[in-house]
């Protein structure tokens, strides 16, 4: 079983996070090792301090308007193992350790199974 | 020289792209081969189409509001290789050649060089 490793982010690299207008910043969630990208969900910047601290994946649930933690229910947990953030501090990237049946709520293991173009559908799966 | 090669999405696919308030997509940016994520930028519908049509990143800016293809000035290009839309439709994905110096404007390979953590830095190059 994966072991949820805490991140000590400094002050400063925290307050090179900026919000937008409601409060969420945009965070990628790849996977380790495979490089996969597996989803794309929002945190603010208590979700994000919650990520760091705990070493799992915090999000802001913007319909529910909660905090969920990924796969506390599924169980498809997500353990940090890296997290950036970009030049402009408006996106956040973290690189996971996934557990269980994948990332995406319809079974699929990333989010992104679906490809454009003619002979496209389950493409990216 | 890396070629173009359009993407000749279907109706039905284009139909499933939602788009914020602002009519907006987040879109990831990732390297083929690598696997590496290079940035995150936004598209309208009109750049996604462009994108697809042309085999080239295009974005809209928000700051300049105005269109901007990715490498157009900076002779950094991305050649999309493949393209995907998530589950919610609400975030797409795609996957590049990079060409030049890489995607970031401050020189760096990646936007994502900057880790949280103590020991951070440019622990993402």
């Amino acid at each position: 079983m994966p072991v949820s490793t805490p991140i000590a982010a400094t002050a400063d690299q925290l307050s090179q996070v900026t919000y937008n207008t409601d409060g969420l910043v945009p965070a990628i969630v790849q996977e380790a090792g495979t490089g996969r990208v597996l989803m794309m969900a929002w945190m603010n910047d208590e979700s994000l301090r919650k990520t760091l601290e705990t070493g799992r994946t915090w999000f802001w649930s913007r319909s529910r308007q909660e905090y969920w933690c990924k796969g506390e229910t599924s169980g498809d947990r997500q353990y940090v193992r890296e997290a950036f953030f970009d030049c402009d501090g408006d996106t956040l990237l973290f690189v996971v350790e996934q557990e269980g049946k994948g990332a995406c709520h319809t079974g699929e293991y990333s989010c992104f199974y679906r490809a454009f173009g003619p002979d496209a559908g389950a493409a990216a799966e």
